[in-house]
């Protein structure tokens, strides 16, 4: 196991520490806690929002806390759901009397802890509501999930969630403009190599030199199907192919486009195949309204990417172009 | 050799697309060359600032191209300088009549490609000047170089260059700050594996699954030795100790921190190395007034990171908070 850290055990631990330490201008820690929020938080009179999840997938999801993204996210062992205890924290640290938003990406764990916090919030007289992201169009039930995976496209819930907030919509406005987002949002990943949790030791899954494993999880869950590698082209094909098939784009539709590293792999690769889903794109007459390419929502030092295509409206164009400011992501 | 890519060839060419396709808001490319600039290129009145050299360092230098930061750069092949008559069109392409700053890592190929193009461009009337970055501590003179290597922290050159340029400072003070800003900027890297360049198909240089190589450079360059992988803990003392030893700050001193991954290291263990450089600065009273923790310049996919330390004053503070707005690097 080849990586820059001290104890094993300690990682997530020292990885927050090493975040609030990098961008104390964004961030603050809630005390005896694994919850990261807005250093203004609470705001009052804003519909607060909270997500987090497992550790491994930096920037996700402290990266995205910030002005116009996320309140507080709440940071579980690699690969782990954070407790409800944790969650809870977080609410209660971010509520500023407009209800709280929580954006959970569908996995088992995530969505019974979450659901748990939104309960015991709730039993405190703090209004919580939920949305549960499932933009994996790879598989339908896998490893850890009961139906589709929320993966990288939960990136663009927290960014047109977050706008509808800081423009001051209520949130049953802000949880309309999140559901919109999911059913507006699919992706689809394929990786080169597995990835390592440093208390496992070894790699998540095996897979031989001259392959790629299609339509992972972000946890190292197995795929579809192991190939031989093929060129930047055909992948670009094989993941816009199951995505379009999922959503139904027109000629003329305008989309948002999502070309997500997994955490080893270099943007050099991740710009030459966003060429790729642009040329696909533009040859089905798709109008690509926006693009985002860089790591967003990683699995440790995984090489491979996943592609997400989010369909727009003048409602949802609006909102991705509003002002954003966190560490991992900002619009000026 | 596992990439996402399609020809070996075609990887520069097709990254520069990609880029151009990615982010139309920022760039746009010169006919005919590998030459991205500033949407908004020339800028009349405004000091233009051009850098550039090999590929297969992203963002660096397409990435930092825009408001604040470059106003152009010339992509060479993969590690390999771009040629005298690329860097031409680049500074023709930006000239804005108040002349031209190049900024150029410390390589004997880059520096020469860049010097021809900046007599050629004198011979045009258009007024250049320079500034060679040469903040690596690790070795004195290597493999390409005679003297010190510039890695990753020439970005703070384009930062505050940038800055100053677009202040409206005359050549000769952004040339000033810059110059500044190479004196007090010193940088040292680590890896725990090479990088494959896609013409060549095999790593860089060999390395024991238990081994780091300690001062590598940012073309697979070989270091100062290898050694048995240490903790986050000692490898920042290793980097830093030579950084150090190199600047003679004093307690009370205030400083500006990278810690940036070459490609292949994720996130989570740049922020972990970046808890352990606080706290080692922290220990010597020096005052962090600003760190950043990314992939800045990378090569390729390998894995491993280098720490550069800034020295700050009240000008130098000034430019490096200033407004910024490029595809990798925003302030708001």
């Amino acid at each position: 196991m080849k990586k820059i850290i001290n104890h094993k055990e300690d990682v997530v631990e020292e990885m927050l520490q090493g975040m609030v330490k990098a961008h104390p201008e964004y961030l603050k820690r809630i005390d005896d806690s694994n919850v990261l929020v807005r250093k203004d938080a609470p705001i009052k009179g804003k519909v607060a929002l909270v997500s987090g999840g497992g550790s491994g997938h930096e920037p996700a999801h402290g990266g995205f806390v910030g002005l116009g993204m996320l309140d507080g996210v709440a940071a579980g062992e690699v690969f782990t759901s954070p407790t409800p205890e944790q969650i809870l924290k977080g609410i209660k640290a971010v509520d500023g009397g407009k209800g709280v938003l929580l954006i959970i990406k569908n996995y088992s764990g995530d969505v019974m802890n979450f659901e748990m916090a939104a309960e015991l919030a709730q039993m405190e007289g703090i209004e919580v509501q939920q949305v549960i992201v499932n933009d994996d169009v790879a598989v339908e039930d896998s490893t850890f999930t009961v139906g589709r995976r929320g993966i990288a496209g939960t990136i663009f819930v927290h960014k047109i969630a977050g706008a509808a907030a800081e423009k001051g919509m209520d949130l049953d406005d802000v949880k309309r403009v999140a559901e919109k987002t999911v059913k507006n949002v699919k992706s689809m990943g394929m990786s080169l190599t597995p990835c390592v949790v440093p208390a496992v030791g070894k790699p998540s899954f095996e897979i031989g030199e001259d392959e790629m494993e299609i339509g992972l999880g972000i946890h190292g869950e197995p795929g579809i199907r192991k190939e031989k590698i093929k060129p930047a082209r055909e992948i670009a094909n094989i993941l816009l192919s199951n995505i379009l098939e999922d959503m139904k784009l027109e000629k003329d539709d305008e989309v948002a486009v999502m070309v997500n590293g997994l955490g080893g792999t270099p943007l050099m690769e991740l710009y030459i195949l966003n060429r790729e889903v642009h040329n696909l794109l533009n040859e089905k007459g798709i109008k690509i309204y926006k693009t985002m390419v860089g790591e967003y929502m990683t699995s440790l030092e995984m090489a491979g990417s996943s592609i997400s295509v989010l369909k727009l409206d003048v409602e949802l164009k609006q909102l991705l172009d509003a002002k954003a400011d966190t560490p991992a992501f900002r619009i000026l």
